[in-house]
């Protein structure tokens, strides 16, 4: 199992767009995905790891696949939708990492 | 729901024992830890999200709680003991993050 997570950076002054994005947004990826999409989860940071210290991030996305083949295979066709449709509810641009499940 | 995120970075260079992480320091947390921890899991980063990209983070570590308080309280009596254990695997600083789940 791989994850594809898409981090948004907290960036001081950044709109996003939580609702858009829970409602509109991820919903329509979902769709897009189908069935390769294996999981979906959406974290909301609300602080850092010192007293006072803010999150690092503002939205993190984590997304299940098989492998990063099936990953691929399903995004690809659907790229520029998904990607296009981020200026929607932000102006920020996401860190994205592929990773390997470990435990 | 909360989820403590903790994302080691992806240094050139730095070392970091898979083998000494999965087999003793997380079960050494879990063990810690105790029932107040609902659910651990562990990624590799393998990739970045562009051609040939590095991964951001070499390891992210995610942690379920019931609420902030309830990490604070199972936490704070093992913080010694589970960040001292930091350089038996790593020498790279992670980020720790506090989110709360939304999907």
């Amino acid at each position: 199992m791989i994850k594809v997570s898409v981090l948004y950076p907290n960036t001081a002054g950044a709109k996003f767009d939580m609702d858009y994005y829970l409602t509109k947004h991820m919903p329509m990826v979902k769709q897009k995905l189908g069935a390769a999409c294996k999981s979906m989860a959406v974290e909301e940071g609300i602080a850092g790891g010192g007293p006072g210290a803010p999150a690092t991030y503002a939205v993190m996305a984590h997304l299940g696949f098989d492998s990063v083949d099936a990953f691929q295979a399903a995004f690809a066709p659907h790229a520029q939708a998904i990607l296009g449709d981020i200026p929607n509810y932000t102006h920020t641009q996401p860190t994205i990492q592929i990773s390997k499940t470990r435990m």
